[in-house]
């Protein structure tokens, strides 16, 4: 953003206004007329608020890059159910039992194990986590692993296992697809599609899973600025996507003790500053449980208004991320506003 | 961290033991036995408690480098006041009207301007923030600037100021010493001594403060792992500080548009697995004022026990880092739960 | 690596010996017997060599996560082409003219625009670079775009402009594969595959390229650790690529004058002490065009056998990158020790 | 940089002629005219070049924030040495014996110990490295350690013993001021004044030893931009140094593999663009010793005019980061071109 003053203009007194209003600017000179230089990690202000500034020409800003998502307030997601008698966990957001993730809702869990190792299992942690206060059941069928020899999921029948236990259970399902080929299949039976930290960027993946219509969790890169994030999610959205939930699991730093560093700033700004739906996850924020509801707490805290958490009841039998996960009982304890 | 396995053992059964606390292991071979290596960003577990597992021979581990920061749980400072008959705000933390902090102690608010410009202003501000619940005064007598052309404080008479502004108000009083040579003169007005992210690395200045004998609040450095943090503290205790508070105040990373990333994670290994007292600055986190009460809560959240925040009545007007400062009638929002 | 000291060894001598051989270590005590803990930043040493020092009594290893990388020590590519009677350039690396890239062989440069635009284009920039040393093509035909409002390429017809232009010009062809579903057309034109940095992570790619049998050119993501990306080339090579060529394009960091910052120690690493044949690309590397040259040169010096450089003739007029790209004349100098 | 159009400009040709220079662009609009927002990674273009493009009303800059490290070409330091008969390894530098560093100028190396153990330790390793081409001998009296526990140098006695060695063998001595108190008696014996990479931040520090007058060694900060080293060095010469040598030495990142990353974009960006002398440490950047010499030869690639190596004799006995110490009889083959 360029502030150019007017010839008769006071600079010290637009400075002034300029920095009472909490930007960092930059004078420039040299040119027919004084003009000012507003960082980019300035606080968010109107341009139309600066250009009542008395001294102030004009302001000019760069468009926005991303329209779409800048029209985006809220997703909803997840399928009708009927009115039932009873007191279920699925009957919080909304009237017909449809869940919608936007700034202040209240916050939504998301929880399940790393990997769906077999219909027994997802149906016994999906039991747990709806219990432990889950809406969402999350579970990976097709695995993203670093090494060619590690286990990569058992693919399109675990799908049909999640979506069964999470029927079972009155859970919506949120599920990666990882390949332009399995996109559709896993859009079938997911309410909120996942594109993985490390597919972001992938161009060629947020068109295919946008195709397929439904919404999308898009979980930050991990070493992605905000601007590129919000980037991704405008190709979700031109391409067909519903709508984008963001999810912040941390970014990639240089102290081994954690994982990765969960950037509550950034939920801090698109969450308050942009007015989009933000989630984090504090497990592979974390990579370790002992700090999982910490980050959980602060990244709510900051203003997210939904967890993705890894949780497995007997995570030394985890065939993915043991370490990570947490115990379901241990999920109650998250969304609440103290330890 | 190191696992030797007893020659009998059944490895696949003692791995599961190890993942199910929460280890991440990497098995060893070539050696006269199977070993398993333990990664540094494991969940914390006593190495007793491996010992006792099933299989396990041995477990080896690499001494603390930080033997008297291991021992300390709080830190106690300010002056102890006369027993007074009004609702005084110095009077929550304790008898005698000091102030302690230590992991799950209610939260304390330490504000004021970053610099401290003239008598008047601190005055000023320091009758706003103890009326916004602070019961500490922050402020800059020595100012570190990047620019060797900026303001770099009002030194030795700002020392007084804050004092003076400070005891009339009810308050502590927190302030950089940035040099060897000033150690001794800021020692004498401040409760807590302040050590710049700067000079988180700079032993002599370190051994000087440590000198004094004073509690130090201690700034991480803008680059420095959490293990580096703990070992400067070891510095300050091993040279005569009676106390280490740490602060963190974010980490450098790529993203120009917040300033730095506040590590929530760093805080929370800090406080619930080392037990050590942290507060956290979010307005040099942020480094714009929009985001400064989100990332607050953030820290709280995470396991902080206070906040050292930038306010100024007039940020337009400020000498330094006005567009960060927040007014002082915010800071009542921030150590509650909620926005 | 965990050595285990004898019980009769003196400790010193041992770390002495240790520590000769470039090794940093951490003494590890409560165990059965003495450990040591060999440092990952440590210089590469053959364990058989310390198993050799008195007092050692074992030394253990983690099994290598990438056994056909390690096996990998070059990679050839190209068409041999009939024996001519001029003196060609692309005759410079074996008889038949096909270019073997390895430790210590003579640089091969590749170059070509960012994007290929046209039929004309592409003729025109393939004579200039294959005049300016050049035995390689680059260019995009399909080109990742983090805004979708961007130019993404000509897609498949441009990889025909391509093949034609370079066969005209006895230059061999290096363009990127960005889906799956492209992959055996990209394939099937270039001599040399591109996968590109921000899909260094996508294994449904990575399993697509390396089963067209090519050999790949594997770009390192853009906060890829060096493991990780010794990885990424170990699924290609699993899944069926014929050699994979490492390109170092520069890591994320925190300094904005840079785009991004080359990594010659991992090109050292890569080079010198696992023996493998990586490439840099200084035009990504730098983002800036007045550092392209001496950035090429550093990588050469490094330990890389061949540089990937953006050269466009009307910069001004490009589709993309043009700021970054240098003139086909410039290229002369790259390859050559001094400025 | 903003460059603002004439209103009878065409925007797409001015576009086009500033791409043509090497320049990232961002288009403003909402102003009273068309303004362009030239990007801080751009090359390095002259405004008044900018300022006659056809179409180009005005061209606004910021000022520079360091003047005099901009007039800055070249730092001249050692003692003047009589004429002798015989082919000594000080006179290659000049008439005098004294030493010059600048663009182009040959590379100079300095070479030591990191901690200088004895007079006798030093005065071999001295005779060494002058025999392997070194012109400054290095070595550290005062040392900053992470742990206070560790060994932190033998002080003012070592800095007696460097003197003495270096003068024997005809060497400048380049060595590090931990504290201000210590400033002076380093300034005495030192040709070089070394401030460390933890301390280019302590602006106290930074004025004591400019004060001194002596030529000053600047080692980058671990996570210091480019803009804050020069500011760093602005610091030293306003307050008296009578020049700076910038030192990189690596940055700190998130791949444990290499202890730093030798940011050859910023040598090139220092040397290439502002014309300043910069020397590599290539053993704190790699902090391995197998990867020494090729960080060594990269740093001089891009634009380096000296080195600053580790260099010890018995490193199995050094006191200090022997496993990153390269044998003296190594040092030869650094400065040329080939390994």
């Amino acid at each position: 953003m360029i502030v150019t003053l007017r010839s008769d203009a006071d600079p010290a007194r637009v400075r002034r206004e300029l920095v009472a209003r909490g930007l960092w600017i930059q004078p420039l000179t040299g040119g027919d007329g004084a003009h000012v230089a507003v960082s980019e990690h300035s606080a968010h202000v109107d341009p139309d608020e600066l250009r009542r500034i008395v001294g102030v020409a004009s302001v000019s800003v760069a468009p926005s890059a991303h329209p779409r998502v800048d029209a985006q307030r809220a997703v909803t997601f997840g399928r009708a159910q009927p009115p039932s008698s009873g007191s279920e966990p699925a009957r919080r957001s909304g009237d017909d039992g449809r869940i919608t993730l936007s700034v202040g809702s209240a916050p939504v869990l998301m929880a399940g194990p790393c990997c769906v190792e077999s219909a027994e299992q997802v149906e016994r942690i999906a039991a747990q986590v709806a219990r432990g206060g889950a809406r969402v059941l999350r579970g990976g069928a097709f695995k993203p692993r670093t090494s060619p020899y590690a286990f990569a999921g058992h693919g399109r029948a675990a799908l049909g296992w999640m979506r069964d236990a999470a029927d079972r259970h009155g859970l919506a399902v949120v599920t990666e697809a990882m390949s332009s080929e399995d996109a559709p299949a896993v859009a079938e039976v997911a309410d909120l599609v996942q594109v993985g930290s490390r597919n972001m960027h992938d161009y060629a993946l947020l068109r295919a899973v946008a195709g397929c219509g439904k919404p999308v969790l898009l979980k930050r890169g991990m070493a992605a600025t905000v601007e590129e994030w919000l980037l991704a999610a405008e190709h979700l959205l031109v391409h067909g996507a519903s709508g984008v939930v963001f999810c912040e699991r941390g970014i990639r730093s240089f102290d081994p003790t954690t994982r990765n560093v969960l950037d509550v700033g950034a939920v801090a700004l698109l969450a308050h500053v942009h007015g989009q739906p933000v989630v984090v996850d504090p497990s592979h924020a974390a990579g370790r449980r002992d700090l999982v509801p910490s980050l959980a707490r602060a990244g709510l805290a900051a203003g997210a208004c939904g967890l993705l958490v890894e949780a497995h009841d007997d995570a030394g039998a985890a065939l993915s991320d043991g370490p990570q996960a947490i115990h379901p009982d241990e999920l109650a304890t998250m969304c609440g506003g103290t330890p």
